[in-house]
């Protein structure tokens, strides 16, 4: 990889300044007044993938903004990674919050300040540089590549998925790449293994047909305010395990090798308690906050309402009572099942003298990436040679939507491979990103696509 | 008492045509419109109680509408009885449902359908005209009686408890007797013994310092929702007893007389089922529906708020949840006892992941007339000389703010002698009351008034 290190740090300022053209373009895919911006950014980002040395270029129409691939078959018997970034950004404003203007990219202290510069535009950017340095200094790549860059990721991505399912053998792969979250901290190098999924329910309760004097019928009417509480109230157990029958059977118990990962990432958990503004932290009995938050499966309450919510005191005993539900889950959970056990257990609470309405919203499937997993070894080897660490395996609390549809519609486990901090500031006002990652992010990719063709799959 | 009752039978299409004369005024006093209206209603019964015979009859100003007064001491020795009712009425909306116009008394079917007829005019002019009857036939009256009549009760009396106050020797009394309540049912005269009181207190649980997504933060901070919940929950049993340590100190338990008095009600279970859409009746264990609605504590969530209330799903783990939540409360507890009862126990329960700020709305006193007070002794057999049936003895659940007034301010016992009927459309389109009822009413309250001087106060 010498050779390629080397051209990399001869061209990192040109690469700089590629990606100052690419922040450059207000590509804003919240405003329609913005189109024109979106097309200058696919167009920009075509000419470059055909410089990097990519096939079969081209820049897909969509009912929404452009999708652009490019292909480099060197052999199909090696891997093929599908590279995927968005070109969209976040709405700049407040405006009046930004140090320097949003769309000149400006540096300070090492790093570059304008709106995308952590999300996704420059962390996407790192891909296409590592394939150019890696064609210029190798005359081909190490593995097949192909490389999509959407720009409708900020609006949740609406035409990525019916993309995926009309191209699915053009994209089939045996893994994604996407730099699009963060380092757990600074020179701390970090993979994302695991996202959680969603279950997320609304329970609507009604007792009497209107809402009653509760001096006149108090006391004599089942109050379905009351009902819902206690209702809520025995789905988790004073240690936090959520009683509803069945929930469990497909969770995948944390390994040895999870906890102990979780164990060596440097969390402050002071610092997490003071910046919520909490005096403790809470939740399952028999694990630590960042497992809590990530890897173990969650209930909460997200929404309640029922009967008088304005100033001072009316005295109704309201007809309806309702909760907003929401379970997030882990790998093998699933969210229909989950729905299911949801309804089918909370009707078992409630009482005659009340009618419960359960309704599913919407779900989404857990993801997790399998610690053996030939692709996350490459991306950990990769991390290591660049920024002389091992990378921490992490898991996020949320879920990436995009993680779930490749995973249903191309069976592709994404490799979810950060070089940002959450400290850029993304959909803030003065995003942005320290250009010593923008330059290790590139080297890592070209790494990374290197390490792959080697690694074993067993 | 022959003589008044010929009197009353005799002059009774008179009173009637004098009963229709009050209704005619609209005196809403919701409507600043019609001043003039309540101003001439005081007029008309002030110059109706010189002509029956009351002394130092004044129309007493206010910062709202006047309170007319008259009085008669026959002898200081003999029981003092305040009369007590309304001349103002609930707006006439929605005309369009009005089958007769709100202010032009109409008789169909022996009732007379006007606005104010049963709500307070109606009921409270059979006292007026028992006052003429006696003294017209009798040259005095058998008790000192002292009248009150306001017009501000259907907007709170605002200025009833200030006078009582300016005014506590002028109007000191024995008892006070007020029609504006209902019988239980037609034919079916009942005396309303108990009023429950209210404490309502406001309960709001802050978690972290901001709204959080539920994904990252998930199972990690405690949700203050959830925790509204499990608080909630834990206030009442399975069995519907109120858990907090103390309320039910000072709750006097039914006699069985007074449980025999409840049995007694011809009460039809089935029809208030189906009144109120439920399939179900639910309370306190050991208790029936009326005693639960009526005599029995009670504690019922009126209101709740929290995260996210809109349509859909928001992934959202709100920092607030707060909650409405109101007692009922029976003899002899107190208000503010139990809303410091409340206060305790719910910090008790409120983990130290939490914040909890619980504030005191108002509250109101319970009322309850002593079985053997000679006064209800004396309502009790007039009803029965009248109607030939001896009255039931009910509760209500609700409170009635100026009983506790005449209790708190004059220390006098209300007697709640009503005439009208649940049926009787008060406060709605086409209010009426029954002639034969304003007819009887007159006697009732003559007969008590006599009955009155003779019951032993033993």
């Amino acid at each position: 990889m010498k050779k390629t290190y080397d051209y990399i740090d001869q061209h990192i300022k040109r690469f700089q300044e590629e990606m100052f053209n690419l922040l450059r373009i207000p590509s804003v895919s919240t405003n329609v007044a913005n189109h024109k911006d979106l097309v200058e950014a696919a167009d920009f980002l075509s000419n470059r993938l055909k410089e990097a040395g990519l096939d079969e270029v081209t820049i897909h129409q969509t009912p929404g903004n452009s999708i652009v691939t490019g292909i480099k078959i060197v052999d199909p018997a090696l891997p093929t990674v599908l590279i995927y970034g968005h070109y969209d950004v976040q709405p700049e404003e407040p405006l009046e919050l930004w140090t320097s203007p949003p769309f000149e990219p400006t540096v300070k202290d090492g790093k570059v300040y304008a709106r995308g510069a952590s999300d996704d535009k420059g962390q996407s950017y790192t891909h296409v540089k590592a394939i150019e340095s890696l064609f210029m200094t190798t005359g081909t790549l190490p593995v097949n590549v192909k490389v999509l860059l959407e720009g409708e990721e900020e609006i949740g991505s609406p035409n990525l998925r019916p993309f995926l399912e009309k191209h699915t053998d053009y994209l089939s792969c045996d893994m994604v790449l996407i730099s699009d979250t963060s380092m757990f901290a600074d020179n701390t190098p970090s993979i994302t293994v695991g996202l959680r999924g969603l279950a997320y329910m609304q329970l609507k309760l009604t007792g009497p047909n209107r809402d009653l004097h509760s001096g006149v019928y108090g006391g004599a009417v089942e109050n379905p305010a009351n009902v819902l509480c206690e209702v809520l109230a025995k789905l988790k157990d004073e240690n936090g395990v959520i009683k509803i029958p069945g929930f469990y059977d497909k969770v995948k118990l944390l390994t040895t090798e999870e906890r102990d990962a979780y164990k060596a990432l440097p969390f402050d958990e002071d610092a997490y308690k003071k910046h919520l503004g909490i005096d403790a932290v809470h939740g399952e009995t028999g694990y630590e906050t960042l497992e809590r938050a990530s890897a173990r499966p969650t209930l909460d309450i997200n929404g309640l309402t029922s009967g008088y919510q304005g100033d001072g005191a009316k005295t109704v005993l309201p007809s309806v009572a309702s909760a907003k539900v929401s379970m997030r889950l882990v790998p093998d959970q699933d969210p229909k099942e989950i729905a299911d056990l949801f309804i089918k257990h909370v009707k078992t609470l409630i009482p005659a003298t009340i009618k419960a309405e359960v309704v599913e919203h919407h779900g989404g499937h857990p993801a997790g990436v399998d610690l053996n997993f030939y692709g996350l070894k490459a991306a950990s080897a990769a991390f290591e040679k660049v920024y002389e660490k091992a990378p921490f395996y992490s898991r996020e609390g949320g879920s990436i939507p995009i993680v779930a549809d490749f995973k249903q519609v191309l069976g592709a486990t994404s490799i979810l491979m950060g070089f940002g901090l959450n400290s850029d500031a993304i959909h803030s006002p003065n995003e942005h990103f320290a250009l010593k990652d923008y330059h290790r992010g590139i080297k890592t990719s070209a790494t990374f696509l290197n390490e792959l063709a080697t690694t074993s799959k067993d």
